[in-house]
């Protein structure tokens, strides 16, 4: 799909410094948020947040209104409030799934407990509707209304992933329907939020979600992929966490509907410990079976499935190009 | 203050019957706003809210909409909202406080996990906010804004709870800040939601604002009472739990601010069990010292207080009558 290198560092370039720029502008009302949440509770939510994080929801945010014609600034507490839903998912996800680091970093049960770790990202999620709402307009009431849906869309999809750690099995379909709601919720939500602050046309809001969904669905597929292979030097994750947890990812949910035969300990419901040596059984199988490679290809199709949404409306050249290059960077990117 | 047997009859019977009412008409709302949640959580959801509870937050926003005389329909999804954020906080305190029973039944952690109670608590409070903002007006903004800054107090409050109990000791004032924020905040933020929701002036909304504050510290007064000498049987939790926890509750820190010396096991930092015996030592040295009256003290002065700020402002005498009635119901419980 990007067979030309120049092409693919000069986009990737153009990835970066959108979300480059998205994090200087955002991380100082970023902080100001945070510093809404009780003192008791500064140290756990700061070490969340001293991880950094990509700042993608926060880039597709300000170029959603960008992409309308309208000033970025008018999207800026959209963004301050998606990144903060985003990390107290990530807060409450680490303790459920009871990973150790993140960002190469202990996750903040690690390091303060799980009470203060609930009750943290308590704080988060609730900080960004204190955030958007605090000027009381009917456009900051559908976007905080969107983002109320998008954060429900999300523990849902979380809910599900949860269920299927105890099956034995799970079809790629509802695989797609756990990866839509639990990652691309969210992106798809990013992705319109600022035109939904713009006051934009629905036909125009419509689009950049349906860009946002494809986006968060490539985005899951990549992740699922570095779960598996990436470099945990790189990814700040321990590899194989997945594979541990028993979770029904796209590379597993794609092998089960191929009919391969998955390590027992694998397909036993959880509790039953995964082995290391039944990891790199499994690591091999869906290597072998041409799940990883299916994995990969469905990633890039809906990233081409995003630019095509992106295509349905008329957007301004720059954030156009920053939007197109985001999507591409989801499928390139190592961490 | 309410020497009058037949008035203090009276006055219960128009609270039971507020309070009843707002049951009946927020009920199947708050049936419907549960049917959003994912259907993996709603069996974690629906233990939490088959307790029941007393509806008395709802039951305080409707009436902020009565007093300033409007429909109290137009009120009811706040009544809702707040329900829904209140049996949140309830989840996940439960978690927090390792509490094995409410409402004479199994906490959501204790039979359902701690991962599904994290995330069953996650959804009650997203889906306040999806029906608050499902119409999203000006003044459901307002409202919704409100209804955070509340929440975020509220998170507050029990964060300074967690960080009591790791102290040998709090002052009055440093308690009365904690009850301000884990109890008041909602209560408050009740009291005059249907008021916001209803256009009505500032003035109105910050008499009752006021009146709810009150309110709060009363209702709390007498929560850490019922804690301490309460009957297990109708408060439907454990007695004692409390002091087992090493609680800094209005009766301890009254206690503390008088000097009085605490058993060594009740003042070392958490983690020590406190033993039977010592809690039965204490209860003995609260009431002996004075203690457990200058809490029936303080409650009955808020219910007071709460009562004078309704006299600021003008309200119809049938939304009156039943605010007042539940300002001295609260002192009155029983559980």
């Amino acid at each position: 799909m990007r067979s030309d290198a120049t092409v693919a560092t000069r986009n990737s370039r153009t990835a970066t410094d959108a979300l480059a720029h998205a994090k200087a502008f955002v991380q100082p009302e970023l902080d100001a948020a945070v510093r809404r949440i009780s003192p008791e509770l500064r140290a756990a939510v700061e070490s969340q947040l001293a991880g950094g994080g990509k700042f993608m929801r926060a880039a597709l945010v300000l170029l959603s209104a960008s992409a309308c014609g309208a000033d970025e600034r008018v999207a800026l507490d959209g963004a301050v409030a998606i990144e903060l839903v985003h990390n107290f998912s990530l807060v409450h996800d680490d303790i459920i799934d009871g990973d150790l680091e993140r960002r190469h970093r202990p996750t903040v049960w690690a390091q303060h407990g799980i009470s203060s770790a609930i009750i943290a990202g308590d704080a988060l999620a609730t900080v960004a509707f204190q955030v958007l709402l605090e000027v009381p307009t009917a456009e900051r009431a559908s976007a905080a209304s969107l983002l109320a849906d998008a954060t429900q869309a999300m523990i849902a999809g979380q809910a599900l992933d949860m269920e299927f750690e105890q099956r034995s099995s799970a079809t790629l379909d509802e695989c797609l329907e756990m990866v839509s709601g639990k990652t691309a919720a969210l992106l798809r939500c990013a992705a319109c939020l600022g035109a939904v602050l713009s006051g934009a046309p629905d036909s125009t809001i419509s689009a950049l979600w349906e860009f946002g969904h494809h986006v968060g669905i490539a985005f899951q597929a990549v992740d699922d992929l570095l779960g598996i292979w990436g470099e945990p030097d790189v990814t700040g994750k321990p590899v194989g966490n997945d594979l541990r947890h028993h979770k029904k990812t796209l590379p597993v949910c794609i092998a089960i509907s191929q009919g391969i035969e998955l390590p027992s300990g694998y397909t036993s419901s959880t509790g039953t410990e995964v082995t290391d040596r039944e990891v790199d059984e499994m690591r091999e199988r869906l290597e072998k079976c041409g799940a990883r490679q299916a994995t990969i290809d469905l990633g890039e199709r809906h990233v081409r499935d995003a630019l095509a949404a992106l295509g349905r409306i008329s957007i301004p050249s720059s954030p156009l190009a920053q939007l197109s290059a985001i999507a591409n960077y989801v499928t390139e990117r190592d961490r």
